[in-house]
């Protein structure tokens, strides 16, 4: 009787922190399609997501016994109260922190995941000057990053895998993207466009050769998601495609070839290329365009380095 | 140069398709927690997703060339021109119907995955009856399910993997839910509730011991999405549960006891438990809530059977 077998977790999802005069982002390496630099991290604001992983709170489920519950309420007070003692620059750094003394705090977690995404602010452009006080609330692209951590048979904390991304990135390019010589059939019904409009969203993700790039205090190999960002655009914007498909696997080459530190990368692209409705007559190039049928294609592609110096070992904290 | 592994996919999102007069969905069996006995499937409305898999179009990733790119506007004609052919009764049928269509006349398939979320409507209540031609659109929870198909050695199609929910259901329970004997340290400031306003965001996943219980037109073996809300609702309007962990263990084995022909129980269980503001003196039942903080926790759990029989083979369809 009742005698199943149980995966579970449990957590907390969507914990709001905005912690201010974090330390400043400082010494990132530059790359020529991106002017970023660093950030000022005055306004340091994320929603951060928990779950933990483990046996012994199964008795939860089993028996209504909470002995080994803590309490998800509990989970939200200890990631506020311990982000004033974040003395970081960066959303992972900030959650090998939370995981360390997530960890080091209750026996009870045998393994946690912690997601974050960024809820974006810029300084507020004064006459003569960035604010340095004033923010704006940004609701475009964002950045977000996710990491698990369990216990080594020393019962030090390790890190067991990682992911960052950029998500919910919106590009219009408005000439030089094609999409032809794909198959004809009794379904076809879409012409073959020489150019096109093209408007996608794309999530992108990427993954470290050696996760110790994310857990030093120097930045010197730290990618940073507004370089992803400027990158993408970059060759987005010089690139002539011949699908999204094309477009995607050209991103995907050009960040593995500019940061060597990083294993793997990973895009989500939705088509929203707009519906044309009517060209002028004499200057071709000035269109108007309206909104497509609701259903949209998706792309996705993942790409790693196929070299051994993939692998590497799970990183002591 | 260039010499990176790939993983590839592409398809399309968000098809609307309303297919009017299908087959009544009747036979199924009857269970004692519910009154659904079918449906008349005359409005059969939902969105389908189309995923394809394989290597074949990895030259439109690397090269540019789309010469094995299904177009996924093609797909979306695809699907909405075979929708009049569809005979069955279950939006699993449909999923079946059109993956084994769809890999019978694209060779450029290798591998499919089709998902689809019902748009549920329900009949316009008149005075003396329900109308048979008129329907109401509902916005709360709704049936999905996504199948993964394949070729198998002598190409015929076959399906790899499957998995029915029912999303978005939202139950508030006003008395009758504890939760107490939780962990108690520097970081609690959550008081033990012996009866709490519980209130869940839920959803719901199964999967068949055998997925050919899916494939027959006799839907003896077919678990209606309809039939697990009544159970689900049913068991926690009379289980005094302890947490919400020990509340979806109880529905998981009952769904597991009543439908021997399920091989796993899924359940993601938001607490948007409300706050309360205010007690009446006299009559103590009487309150009112507000809503909490923003955060909330989320329980997760996977029941499965843990007997031989639970290992099936790959259909042929
Ligand atoms: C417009 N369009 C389709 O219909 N299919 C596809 C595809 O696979 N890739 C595209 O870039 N565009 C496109
Ligand atoms: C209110 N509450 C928490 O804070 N944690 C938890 C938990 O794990 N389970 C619950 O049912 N409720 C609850």
């Amino acid at each position: 009787h009742r005698n199943y077998r149980c995966t579970i977790s449990y957590g907390k999802l969507n914990i709001p922190v905005y912690r201010v005069y974090a330390q400043p982002l400082t010494n990132i390496t530059p790359i020529p399609e991106s002017r970023f630099k660093g950030r000022p991290n005055t306004l340091f604001a994320l929603l951060i997501d928990v779950e933990v992983f483990g046996n012994n709170f199964l008795p939860a489920y089993t028996e209504g016994d909470n002995r080994n519950v803590v309490a998800t309420d509990s989970m939200k007070n200890f990631v506020l109260r311990q982000a004033l003692n974040f003395e970081g620059s960066t959303i992972e750094a900030l959650l090998i922190f939370l995981g360390q003394r997530f960890l080091s705090t209750y026996t009870q977690m045998e393994q946690i995941r912690l997601t974050t995404r960024e809820l974006p602010f810029s300084p507020a452009q004064l006459p003569e000057k960035a604010s340095t006080i004033l923010f704006r609330r940004e609701h475009g692209d964002f950045t977000t990053a996710t990491m698990d951590f369990t216990r080594d048979t020393n019962q030090q904390p390790v890190i067991t895998a990682h992911q960052c991304g950029r998500l919910q990135m919106e590009l219009f390019k408005v000439t030089g993207s094609a999409f032809t010589h794909f198959v004809q059939d009794e379904y076809t019904t879409l012409p073959e466009r020489m150019d096109r409009p093209l408007f996608i969203r794309l999530n992108v993700y990427w993954t470290y050769t050696d996760v110790t790039s994310l857990l030093t205090p120097d930045h010197a190999a730290y990618v940073a998601s507004e370089q992803v960002r400027d990158l993408i655009q970059f060759v987005f914007d010089e690139f002539v495609s011949e699908s999204i498909q094309h477009l995607v696997y050209e991103m995907g080459c050009r960040l593995l070839e500019r940061f060597p530190q990083l294993a793997t990368v990973t895009f989500d692209a939705q088509n929203h290329t707009r519906d044309l409705v009517v060209a002028a007559q004499e200057e071709e190039q000035i269109k108007v365009y309206t909104d497509p049928f609701t259903a949209f294609g998706n792309i996705h592609l993942t790409l790693s380095r196929t070299s051994e110096e993939n692998q590497s070992e799970e990183p002591r904290l």
